[in-house]
């Protein structure tokens, strides 16, 4: 004879607690299968003793098979009942039970189901909500009170199957209507009727199930109430389940929202699971950027984006009245860091900011306004300084995202398939001129590409391509650029600078690329007073990559005068960082209300 | 009989090395306490037998008083000479014999004094460089490379006295010609040329010292080398010393550095150990925050800073061409950062940015451009949740400051004297009536103050004082201020709206004080799109505060059409929090380059 119900319950309970202190205690891997697995022996017994006892599994397949109608026996076939349509029997069993007894629905109505007045801070109770992230398998058999929105929702006879959404996180409810632990049938009517995308308060107890469509497969909610907090108009501008489908793989019928169309509802088209996981990782990289430089002397820093000129000469800024002056917006913190590092004695500084390009670039890499991931260090020798804080930064980002975001990471490829990034612990450097080897041993020539122009879009990922498979890495470093198509601060590489024409001289200047692209650029920047003017002079009289007027930037090449640190960084786009390592294929998936020639809103 | 010189050398090492793994392990101050005594036991023990041991107590004062001069006996008195005067008689000596042998002097000077050509990543080596705050007691006897700004230099004979400055700190070094252990005179001579804020390269040994004058007080550097890295210009706008001391209480003949002066030259201004000190803990406050709130679930957004509206309806917004169409800055965050949190499912969000506001206000603490520290999030039942979270992170923020910037702390207030700033684990709240109350008991009448207008700056440090007195703290909560001083998204009270005259309606708001002014605004915002509507029609129809017409914001109160969480927050003026908690006097003071309607440089 086995274990009676109340004994396999306790026993449950028990095993419950240990496998969650398990986890908690980030127990390993085997230990926490063994005790897992324990449970789910436990469950299993109590489930062939009653189906639908609350600790029992509840298959949900069965479930949607059989909607809210009574159990059809095998259909065609002459199998004996199984645990799932046992498990349906006794539901429809109960909800007609429910069926039966309309009184005790309008009594119980009020306070199980309805509309609740707009929340106006009347009351501070002692509820506690759970996060539908938290209600798992571990909370099995408990109570539960989720604040979520209704994703969908379907009623049919006594029954409601809801699917509760928020944030990444899906879970499934269901409403049955009759007998003792059913709920009113009116109220199975009210949920049916309440539009998607309503946030609503549910309570109910948590029951173990397997639900593969919903992020909290191995639970539902057995639901107690429902009271609707806050309605959405019934008609969305596009459904979110056609938001949240992988939209390069449409079925037959599947509807796919276009990009626009998302931008144009971004509030909308942010809800699907894919975005808010984005978004999440996103959020992830300047807090990691921060917090390493902090914790290695680096200053955080603010420097204004309303300058009185065009900061780098370019002529690509946004101009606007300042109390009846000429002011544009800054394009990069590019002098002002520079200023602070090396001049005004902070050495290692950071800054994380709105960088704004009035660039008439309509790509998929482009936006006007994206933030700016910036640091600029003092060195004592060499800029490989530099170089070596960039790989332990970006080592430190790429890992932490790994094992912290694992589960946004799974959200997000499944919308959006990608092959994880792959890195060195320490970042691969290859100069300018081998990377132009690499590219001529692969057929690009010096036609397709001067050995001393800056490389086209198409030459970066067929260079990133050869790179990924020569070394196994998504993430490099480029240095020695040609001086020539480096901006007038940036300090010339000793071995040539006049020592050769000046087409052919190099720089101590560096890129970065992730999966072929661009994200960081960078150099040592000259700190010599003289050679910076020698600099200036010679880019702005048409050398080189061409510069600014001396006069104009007169207060930048000022501060070098009075002795300056040798120094050097560089700037990382944060959205271009996040939209390569995801392997997204636009920059605006990154960036929550995007920015681009043509759209300005929302 | 005592140990010898050797085995007091060793015993120093062994018992120095205890003291720093104490200081390390941060062993209480007791412990602490007895190894430095024992250690300074020793160190008196070889002091007496040989003061110029590279490991003796070098007292600071006897070699001012003696400058590079031959040792004055007793001077009036009759006593005998002392352990300075003894110290002073071995350095002359040396310097004696240093001045004697002229030809060592030149065969050497190549090798530990000069000019170094400028820094361009040829070499990479293995030195180390030690920052000036690393110059510590514990690193008596050993030899130390540090770069840092020459801060003040003075040459007499066979002597030289820099004070080196790296960020915050200063520490003393002396160069001594002659002698085994001397430099070449010639070397005296070259350092006294070089040129206040020029960078150089220092290695010398350290010894034990008692300067009071530098950061490193208890320590001073024995020169072996000195090499300009980087040539200041001899004349600067002012001096850094002049603008280092505090400015409130000049002694006869001292020159004070006027603020605009300073602004003007801000790269010079910033290197003075205060600012220094100012920058560092303005650093600081972002990081605690994000880090923080995002401890707590809240996730990091960047929101557009170029819009197509004016996003509250206010006329002070910098206005700009965005490929021909209308476009501003954005004056805050606010209404997409409600977006975010209540119709985008973030549900917790922060953002630091800069917040742009074309005010022509020429006050002491008003900027045109600022940091802020905005936040938003979802709430079950009631504005207190936000609160809490209010009052928990500012109290982190607050001890975090107090422990972790305790030096800083006290460079600053050698400058700028200023009370610590008081605050309770839990933050005070009082009601915007009880305010009132408060004033008025204190003699300030509804002709001064009415009843439901908002608080003159004055009246608020009044009741500042009011609260500091009576709860003894400089940071409070004051809630529930009358609607109609309140933006038109903020959420009416429900006791009082629509049930009494609109001018006398309170609402779901709050304002936070440091020393008696304002750094925080925020409010449970209206989530209902009817009531938002009626609000928005209400305040842009001239009622309440007023505000935008219902079509320029169209996109945001669509938003919530399709369900809201409820929700509020707040936002944080970053540079103010840092005057207030400094009991600084000027907001300028806090950015590093600070815009007001008449400084737009540097």
């Amino acid at each position: 004879m086995g274990a009676s119900l109340e004994e396999l319950a306790a026993a449950i309970g028990v095993q419950g607690a240990k496998v969650k202190e398990l986890k908690t205690a980030k127990a390993d891997a085997g230990a926490i299968k063994e005790a897992v697995d324990a449970l789910l022996a436990l469950k299993k017994e109590l489930t062939a003793l009653d189906p639908s006892h609350a600790l029992a599994i509840v298959d949900k397949k069965a479930k949607k098979k059989g909607g809210g109608d009574a159990p059809k026996g095998g259909g065609g076939g002459a199998q004996k009942p199984s645990k799932k349509e046992l498990r349906m029997a006794e539901r429809a069993k109960k909800a007609e039970a429910g069926a039966a007894a309309p009184k005790a629905d309008a009594s119980a109505s009020a306070d199980v189901f309805g509309e609740v007045p707009t929340i106006m801070s009347t009351e501070l109770s002692n509820k506690v909500w759970t996060p539908v992230s938290a209600v798992t398998y571990e909370a099995v058999g408990t109570t539960v009170l989720v604040r979520a929105r209704l994703h969908t929702v379907r009623a049919k006879g006594n029954l409601a199957f809801l699917v509760l959404r928020q944030g990444c996180f899906t879970v499934q409810a269901v409403a049955a209507a009759g007998g003792d632990a059913g709920v009113p049938k009116a109220m199975i009517a009210f949920v049916g009727k309440i539009p998607s995308e309503s946030i609503v308060d549910v309570e109910a107890v948590v029951a173990a199930a397997d639900v593969a469509s919903c992020s909290q497969s191995d639970v539902e909610l057995a639901v107690k109430s429902v009271f609707v907090v806050s309605k959405s108009l019934p008609d969305l501008p596009f459904q979110i389940v056609d938001a949240s489908r992988n939209e390069n793989e449409p079925k037959d019928g599947e509807v796919v929202v276009g990009l626009d169309t998302r931008l144009n509802h971004r509030v909308i088209d942010l809800r699907t699971p894919a975005n808010q996981a984005i978004m999440r990782v996103r959020a992830a990289v300047p807090l990691l950027f921060a917090s390493y430089l902090d914790a290695n002397g680096f200053v955080g820093t603010n420097s204004p984006k309303l300058l009185a000129g065009a900061s780098e000469g370019g002529s690509s800024v946004f101009k606007l009245d300042y109390f009846g002056r000429d002011c544009c917006l800054a394009q990069s913190p590019q002098l002002y860091k520079q200023m602070l590092s090396a001049c005004a004695d902070f050495e290692r500084i950071y800054e994380i900011g709105p960088v704004f390009r009035a660039e008439d670039s309509n790509t998929r890499r482009h936006l006007c306004e994206f933030t700016g991931l910036d640091f600029e260090m003092a060195i004592y020798e060499h800029y490989y300084e530099i170089l070596h804080v960039f790989s332990e930064l970006f080592a430190h980002i790429f890992s932490s995202l790994e094992s912290k975001f694992a589960k946004e990471l799974g959200i997000i490829s499944q919308v959006y398939p990608f092959e994880p990034f792959k890195f060195l612990p320490k970042a691969l450097r290859i100069s300018f001129a081998e990377g132009i080897e690499l590219l001529r041993a692969a057929g690009v020539t010096e036609e397709m590409q001067g050995s001393f122009d800056d490389l086209s879009t198409e030459n970066e990922k067929t260079l990133g391509d050869i790179v990924k498979a020569k070394y196994g890495t998504d993430f490099f470093i480029m240095d020695k650029y040609p001086l020539s198509i480096r901006p007038f601060y940036t300090m010339p590489d000793p071995e040539t600078y006049g020592k050769v024409p000046p087409a052919q001289q190099l720089s101590n200047s560096f890129d970065m690329f992730m999966r072929g692209q661009e994200i960081v650029s960078g150099a040592q920047r000259v700190h010599d007073h003289a050679l910076l003017m020698e600099r200036v002079n010679f880019c702005h009289s048409g050398g080189g990559h061409g510069g600014p007027a001396p006069e104009d930037i007169k207060g930048y090449t000022d501060a070098f005068k009075y002795g300056a640190f040798p120094h050097g960084g560089g700037g990382v786009g944060l959205e271009r960082v996040v939209m390569l390592y995801l392997g997204l294929t636009n920059i605006r998936k990154v960036s929550c209300f995007p920015r681009d020639p043509t759209r300005l809103t929302p």
